[in-house]
Order: structure tokens, then C-alpha cells, then sequence
């Protein structure tokens, strides 16, 4: 897809999110470019519609960029629940699973996730596919070992690559972890992959977002599509 | 138990575990009092006995005692695999489920067990028991949110205990985690347990260390006790 067109997409996905915020929620604000256009709108209306909210954020720079226009951040363990939340993802499927964890901050956009009522995913509708898999997955890991896991990973056919930044280093997320890019092409049974990442010493979590997200608002060529989650079991309220 | 007679016996068994370390192995050293003691040991045999070894050790204080007698000591992601890896074990039961993490380095514990050959504990009489759980079950937990996980585990009745340190904060690990102690008096399925666990959002590792180690070396009033694992299905080995 066209640059310019799949920005135009993302920010037409996250001014329509930013119709969900309303007057004294707690909102999550997820992380990445689609997201820096919703937090652009819900600073444009706390400005001129005086909307009044408070802020949870899933890394340092939303929290950053919302503060910058006013709006309150608090520490996710300075409130009881969050109302909703709002947050891009990668790719998501027909069943509503999705990855998560391009931009390394996977592991407090779930915290921020099981946390709340109400989750929406906002795309241009370039993430949407059959299956997912064809963008790689990202797992956060333990620093120490690191190379076993990956090893681990290797003979398991997960083709692994460890997320280098420009400076050649590995980049390391919030949390100080790794990030370790699985190369897997298409993702047939995710519940089973989960599990099986889960439960592998040092890994602390996985971009695996199966079947939490209620909606899904896709920008679209004409209008922003809305696709409601009809398998949403209560995963994210459990 | 006597004070005294406690130290005696974790000495006894460090002494005797000092005797699996043999030349040019990799081995890994572990957390603790009673490995205090076995290093001690491995440091006189090196001084004595010319004895050569590398280390890998599962905490940073490890790391300096050993390396103040001498042993070389690498980062795990520099050894292909460990040959054996000794350390302590705060309660084991009879079918060889153990908990550790009562000085807060179990994770780097479990991922230095998962990558040894053969994995030893030594431990006081003190530490058998029938049923595990007496012994608070350390979890390792992200900060960010670690307040809603801890208000999972209390509506679960976990009883659970964020760990401070003598300075009122919470303490954190090598990892910069938090830990919380699960109170449970009891733990009679451990299994389903560390699933729970190791599924909840925000949870990196819990201290269950499930049908992991090969044998286990107790310090006994009269001479050290060798229990080896009947069970030992390969679970370190995967």
C-alpha cells in the first residue's frame, strides 16, 4: 500500500476512535504511528470540546506525546480498572487475533489490555489477513540465557531473529528485555503457539493477542470499517 | 531446627555436592546459604586440589564469591550448555516439586536449570516436607501493573505479599522485578498451579520447580542423604 495513503488510513481509524473517549474515563492509549494519531485528535478535542479524561499509557512515548497536550497520565496501579482502551496492532485475523509487539512494547500493551472493559484495535486495512503470521512475532525475553531460548527456538523451526537497533545492539524494551522476532509465516494454530511460548523459561510474553479485543475500527478506502468481536468471550476480564 | 546445627548441615551438604564438580566441566552454582558453603568448598579444591572449572551462576552475588576464590566464571550465553548446575531449594517434597526463589533469584535459577545436563540440590533436613507451600511461593512479577496482579491472586486466595526490603520499598531482583510471595500453606496441585501462574499477564516466573532435579543432597544429622529422582522425566532436558 502507498505511504501517504496508509497514513491517511491510520489517522482516519484514530479520529474515529477518538469518538469513544468520553468525559471522566480512564483510557488506555496504546503505541505506534496509527495510535500517535489518535492521541493527536484527543488532544485536539480536550482543547477545543474541553474533554476531560485521564490517561493510562503502554510505554514512555505515549505518555510523552499525551502530556504534551494536557492530558492527565496516571500509573496504571493508580486506578481500579481502565474503561478502554484503544491500541494499534500489526495484523489481525477473521477471528479476531491479532499480533501485537512491532514497535516493543507488547508486554505492557497486554498489562494495559487484561486491564480493561473495553479494548479496541485501530488499523488501516493493510493488518487485516486471513492468517497471521506473515508479520513476524514478537517475544519479549530474559537478556541472560537469551541465546539458549533462541537456540530453543531454532530447532523448533520458529526461524528466530533477535531485534537489533541502529546502533547494531540489541534493542531492549521498557522493561529492559530483548525482543526476539519469530519468522513464521503463517500462524495455523495460535492458541497452541501461545502456550507453548508461555511456558518456555525466559520468555516473559508474546505478541499473541488471541480473542481479547471487543472491536476493531479499520480505515478504510471511503469510510472507517467497524468490526465487532461476536467471540468475545470476557478473555480480557477474566 | 538449632541455628547451629542448621548450618552444620547445610555446610555437610555443600561439601558433598563439592565432590560432583569435576575438571573441565561447566558447572552452574546456584543462590543461597547452603551454596555459600559449597563454594567455599569448590574454592579449597581449586587452592588445594588444583581442581579447574568454569562457572556459571544463577545471581550476581554468586558470581562474586566464586570469582574472589579464583573460578572462572562466563555468562551462560557463552557456554553451549552446562554440565551440571548444584544449588539450594527452600521446601521439596517427596515426588522431587520443590520451591525456591526465598532469595529472590529464581529466574535466573530456572533458566540455568533448563539448560543442565544434571541439576543437584542441596538442601538442610529441614527443607522435606510432605506437601509443599508452608514455604511461601515466590513469583517473579513486572512492576508496571503489579498491583492488579496482586489483586488476581487475592481474589483467588493466593494470600499473597509483595516482598519489601528492609528499607519499606519493595525489593527488587536481578531482573528489576518485584516479587510477591503467595501464602498458601499448601500447595496439593502444584501443576495446575505454575500453569495459573505462568499465564497471568505480568507474571515473568513463579518458584515452582517441578519434577526438575535429579537429585537432591540432604544434609543429615550423621552423614549427607542422596535421594535420586525415580520421576525425572527429561523435564530440564527438552
Amino acid at each position: 500500500m502507498d505511504q501517504n495513503l496508509q497514513n491517511k488510513l491510520k489517522k482516519e481509524a484514530g479520529i474515529k476512535a477518538a469518538q469513544l473517549v468520553k468525559d471522566g474515563m480512564v483510557a488506555g492509549l496504546g503505541t505506534g504511528t496509527t495510535v500517535r494519531y489518535l492521541v493527536d485528535e484527543l488532544g485536539r478535542r480536550v482543547k477545543e470540546e474541553g474533554l476531560t479524561f485521564t490517561g493510562v499509557t503502554t510505554s514512555r512515548r505515549t505518555a510523552k506525546q499525551a502530556e504534551g497536550y494536557g492530558i492527565k497520565i496516571v500509573d496504571i496501579d493508580d486506578v481500579d480498572h481502565i474503561d478502554l482502551t484503544i491500541d494499534g496492532a500489526d495484523q489481525v485475523d477473521k477471528n479476531f487475533n491479532g499480533i501485537k509487539g512491532g514497535g516493543a512494547a507488547l508486554l505492557w500493551e497486554k498489562i494495559v489490555a487484561i486491564n480493561s472493559r473495553h479494548y479496541v484495535w485501530i488499523v488501516d486495512q493493510s493488518k487485516l489477513a486471513d492468517t497471521i503470521g506473515s508479520f513476524p512475532l514478537p517475544v519479549e525475553v530474559i537478556p541472560f540465557g537469551a541465546g539458549h531460548v533462541i537456540s530453543r527456538f531454532k530447532a523448533k523451526g520458529y526461524n528466530p531473529v533477535l531485534r537489533l537497533g541502529e546502533d547494531g545492539k540489541p534493542i531492549r524494551t521498557d522493561e529492559n528485555d530483548y525482543i526476539v522476532d519469530l519468522h513464521l509465516n503463517r500462524i495455523d494454530h495460535p492458541k497452541e503457539l501461545g502456550a507453548d511460548l508461555i511456558n518456555t523459561v525466559g520468555v516473559v510474553e508474546h505478541g499473541l493477542f488471541l480473542n481479547m479485543v471487543d472491536e476493531v475500527i479499520v480505515g478504510n478506502e471511503g469510510a472507517p470499517k467497524i468490526l465487532k468481536n461476536p467471540y468475545k468471550g470476557g478473555a480480557i476480564r477474566e
